[in-house]
């Protein structure tokens, strides 16, 4: 069947064509926000699902299905008439000649939204990205349930008591929400979960533990907030180290600035984003994270046809830069869609203006913390007010059931459904590794 | 902490221990019945689940979640006192030692049960092997949905014809269940629900073939069934061809023995099982398919203390090898269970009758074909019976709710909901393929 519309002829068209790249929060609501544009959308992103991030840590700790938190882009677009995909690797940008490069060949655009998000800066520690886990992706969230599984059976069956400490020590680094969540929820996960299925494992012997380079948790929350997300960590076992500084990960031992070293098998590194590396191959002036500094108007300076949204974007907001979260992202998506209407219809552009929700993160089972305006609360109250916005938030009523289910399980019944250790690159490597100790015995 | 009954230090233990190696149907049906035995019982596999095998196509036909017919195995045995699980690859059985080769080291049996199942036999079609795929577990079932959803991705965006046919041709090789089911449940996939996700696919131009080499699909069902699962396929519009040996496959092209040829770039191997690789280290009597000879109390020839049940194991009924099929391994698991019992308890070995519950298989939507004793029917009241029957069988009533309700979603509203192309080994590889043709542009 030949194809009218393919990525190659765009010589044949007359309306203009708008490029997305990126299906997440961002990219998404900009497709959206143009569905009755006189315009081709064509969304390009090297996955063909959107991600729902905010829950990827209940992946890791092996709450949710990755299928529940993804849902397949031509499904959201189904109903958009102007709206096309490609499922293709974006390489670079030709900002002069206007073509997007991808793994799939050049593609044309009359406008184009980087909606690329970020990724894990491990800021040149390379020990720690390869020996380290990270929580960005779908893949990543699934190794971090196999190698974290894993290490519990390989202590079932382990006498060397130093050997089994190392395995049943797991550090995070980060006390951002990513780190806070990940460590809450992975000490629930054992504390929980895990101690029925190894009835033999002695909790008071697993360390979960949580190091912060700065002198609080949650930064850009209320300080009493922060403090209190420090005690409810304790409260849940988990050890919170603050002025911690990481500087080396060998696998077995991390090193910290003060000299001290701990022995764990297991380094989950959230404590630190950066722009996505595409921007590196752009000529555009960059502000901190290596995020593309843009116009008020979130344009490119130089460039009014490429519009950067997201994480991927530089812009200030009370003298600090904006924080790399999904309300940011969407919001952008707004006034990037309608700035790319208004120049097509010839009205001036509007500028950005962030209208700050709020933050919120939780600490497990009825425990998080929210500011919501000037409101500020904690426990109880603001993990349901947690869980309703994460639940309004996924896309689709399947998955909004599915995580739902999930949750109820987990939270009547102490269970977590998806405790399966599953063949992924990096744990492959791991899986290979199960002790060759026939010597010993 | 020290462990004290790893796999290591048998010589401290007075009970016996009984070793089970494999977690499919017949070793948990094994260990099971062996849970009131003053025994330890010890079940060593590479996988930390428990997989319903007889739903794997739909996983990969994007129907169900993975973790939706995979269980815990320490789930499943969590209120055994006796029982212990070892996460480990198995590399042989040192039968005069009663020792188990694995990669964690030499376990030690008194009794062992060898449930180790099947694989997939390409008959020494290397061709097929390397560029095909097969459907024996979850990583198989994994890439071909991401298969099988990259190809219309590619096929989106390409403009060669003939290019397009290939990517849209899916050759199913094996009429058996497990190929009839793939075939119906494909075409439905891509006719019903992929239809809907690229508005201007022509489902006229997508081929589903399924290839059988004999005369007839399910051989083991009646003859009036067998010819009622072809016409049902073919009214779902798979292409059936019988008679059809596959001779190779490079990946673009299938050789046909008749000197034909079927371009295509997406083969499902289902023309072949055998017993587990582990079987060709043993120095034991092989039936057909490399299946171990068993006496009629499922004892090994010369090795009273070893069990071999299910797929692995060769014993005849009526004339005709035992079908690798659930119900033969959780009959035999039985029988290998209580043999054990009554060996420690001085009683005689009981001999091993297979009752043949009858056969199901499903060609999609409605349909099904089911032999129950004397009884043969067929369309819509044998797929409720299918439906049924699965349901019950699953393990866990977290997965029995996620996959009835899937269930629900595909046939009320014709969606699948895991459309996604995630990064498998195999897949991954094909991902990268991703055609660079920016020079055709």
């Amino acid at each position: 069947m030949r194809q009218k519309d393919g990525p190659g002829n765009l010589e044949s068209q007359r309306r203009p064509r708008v490029v997305v790249v990126g299906a997440g929060f961002g990219g998404v609501n900009a497709a959206q926000n143009l569905s009755n544009l006189d315009a081709d959308i064509l969304m390009v992103d090297r996955r063909n699902y959107h991600l729902f991030q905010p829950l990827l840590y209940q992946v890791a700790t092996a709450g949710v299905a990755p299928s529940d938190i993804a849902y397949p882009v031509r499904a959201i677009f189904r109903r958009q008439k102007n709206f096309d995909f490609l499922l293709a690797q974006v390489n670079g940008v030709d900002l002069e000649q206007r073509k997007l490069l991808t793994s799939r060949g050049a593609v044309d655009y009359d406008y184009l939204i980087l909606s690329i998000g970020g990724e894990t800066n491990f800021f040149g520690l390379d020990s720690v990205q390869e020996n380290g886990f990270d929580l960005k992706d779908i893949d990543d969230a699934e190794n971090i349930r196999n190698h974290v599984l894993l290490m519990f059976e390989k202590a079932r069956h382990e006498e060397d008591e130093e050997i089994c400490r190392a395995l049943r020590t797991f550090v995070i680094v980060g006390g951002g929400p990513t780190g806070v969540e990940t460590a809450g929820s992975i000490s629930e996960l054992i504390r929980l979960v895990l101690v029925k299925d190894f009835p033999d494992l002695d909790v008071g012997e697993v360390r979960v533990i949580l190091l912060e380079m700065t002198e609080e948790l949650l930064p850009g929350f209320p300080p009493d907030l922060s403090e209190k997300a420090v005690n409810t960590l304790r409260r849940k076992r988990v050890e919170v180290r603050l002025k911690e500084t990481v500087t080396g990960y060998d696998g077995e031992s991390i090193s910290l600035k003060s000299g001290d070293s701990i022995l764990a098998n297991t380094l989950i590194w959230a404590a630190g984003v950066r722009a996505e590396k595409l921007v590196d191959s752009m000529e555009v002036q960059k502000g901190k994270q290596e995020r593309v500094v843009v116009e008020e108007t979130l344009q490119v300076p130089g460039h009014p046809e490429v519009y950067v949204i997201g994480d991927a974007a530089f812009m200030e907001h009370d003298g600090q830069p904006l924080p790399m979260v999904a309300p940011v992202a969407i919001q952008q998506a707004k006034t990037a869609a309608k700035n790319i209407r208004n120049t097509l219809e010839g009205r001036p552009l509007e500028k950005f203006v962030y209208k700050d929700p709020g933050s919120l993160a939780t600490i497990g089972r009825s425990a998080a913390v929210a500011r919501i305006g000037r409101f500020k609360f904690h426990g109880f109250i603001a993990w349901i007010v947690w869980l309703a916005v994460h639940l309004f938030w996924l896309i689709g009523f399947r998955n909004r059931l599915f995580v739902l289910i999930d949750w109820a399980w987990d939270y009547i019944l102490y269970e977590r459904a998806v405790r399966l250790i599953t063949s992924h690159p990096k744990s492959e490597q791991h899986d290979l590794n199960l002790v060759e100790r026939e010597d010993k015995r």
